[in-house]
């Protein structure tokens, strides 16, 4: 398995705090030591950090969790290996074009038999996981579902929530997916979520002895989300997803979600 | 204008050298300083380093600077923007999939008219530069000509020449393009490339006080070839490509070349 971690702002924000912790499982309190990876978005454009290396002890994650790049969408994974190697291709998130915007994806968990269930046509791997097929197969159906048509928002999410619903029947699939202006994340059994506003407070990490104070940190109409497979402060109060939910974020709040029912395993 | 560097190597090399010297001209030696990109290639996978910032002063140029990632294939840029703003999305190399394979691209040159001129269907642009759109219609032409079937290097690479001699007409265009394995250069006005190849010698940088010592960095067997828009090197005798000429290179050697005839700009 994995650990997923991501972002979603109504203004720039630097993600260091959350990273610093989440960084730690990547070899010292967690086993996720087969790489990993984080894609920022400023605007339009996005940019992603990646190693193979354990994240604990990589100097690309040491500049990234003291170089506060502010960000209004990020998405992060460190990796414990199941489907393919160790490998920078391996390396999530992966990122494609579709739409004239940069569509970014992680997956945390594991899936049976997508080449054989989930075909895909348009759009190839380059590594061997069953996460990067996955997320092919997602965009061919959008392909042959909307063409070079891009829908609505709702329309766009509420396709993809069913599209999740049809993967996770395949093993387990708790994912986060985002073109920098939306952030969707789509709960198997393991996601959990928070929104910061004012008032702001502290926040305590588990996995590292850092305490922040939100209130030197941000202004009065700073609202910014954070998506985590699990919690990473112990002071706060996260929501704790259901099998089968999904949220649409944007702006750092929840601006759609759905109940999908899940279908029993193939 | 910008500055284009690029690399194709027998074993994984790094490329910190030559890296040092181009950043300078990020805002330093040269005058491009409207941000900076690189891609690594590591087998199959890919990874990119890229600011909007000068690299002469990127915290990110000085970790690539002095973090040795070992690449058999490296491609980088550093820009002086004429054609759209100075933004991430907006800064090279820009990577697309094709063929399960990341292909990378950088322009140095200045295209007029290339939306009327190169329309694209299938691959569409997200930042507002020029040389992205060039980008997205070569692989869109790519697609239209071949499908999903790769064609032999030989056969692909002479078609991207005549491609490349059509994007010149609109204007300028040195081009660096790789897939990992191959590494094609076109060039319009500007390119120079060397080969560095046992017995190794020193090499002395034109744009820092820098001076290496090949022997202690290689063995006897490597070959590493070194693309950039002007010579990095002023104690080394670089080849000055001729205009419309391009190289094909593998592994470090040049394994095909050709001479097109240019077109008059239209």
């Amino acid at each position: 398995m994995c650990e997923l971690l991501a972002m979603s702002a109504n203004v720039p924000t630097d993600i260091c705090f959350s990273f610093s912790g989440l960084m730690q499982r990547g070899g010292n309190t967690g086993p996720h030591k087969d790489g990993w990876g984080i894609t920022f978005y400023e605007g339009k454009g996005c940019r992603s950090f990646k190693d193979p290396l354990p994240s604990s002890q990589s100097p690309i994650a040491e500049l990234v969790t003291n170089y506060p790049i502010k960000s209004e969408a990020v998405i992060c994974h460190i990796r414990q290996a199941n489907s393919g190697g160790i490998s920078l291709e391996n390396t999530h998130p992966f990122t494609r074009q579709m739409w004239g915007r940069n569509w970014t994806y992680a997956h945390n968990g594991q899936l049976k038999n997508v080449q054989g269930e989930l075909p895909v046509q348009l759009h190839f791997p380059v590594g061997a996981t069953d996460s990067e097929h996955a997320f092919c197969w997602i965009l061919d159906q959008l392909h042959f579902k909307f063409a070079d048509k891009e829908p609505t928002a709702t329309v766009l999410f509420t396709f993809i929530a069913k599209l999740s619903v049809k993967i996770n029947a395949l093993g387990v699939f708790n994912v986060n997916i985002t073109n920098g202006q939306y952030l969707f994340a789509y709960c198997a059994n393991n996601l959990h979520w928070i929104t910061r506003r004012a008032p702001f407070g502290k926040a305590r990490l588990i996995d590292a002895e850092v305490v922040i104070n939100f209130t030197e940190e941000t202004t009065e109409s700073d609202v910014v989300t954070v998506i985590a497979t699990q919690p990473l402060t112990n002071n706060e109060s996260w929501h704790k997803m259901t099998k089968g939910q999904w949220h649409l974020f944007c702006l750092g709040e929840s601006i759609a979600s759905g109940q999908e029912v899940l279908m029993a395993e193939s």
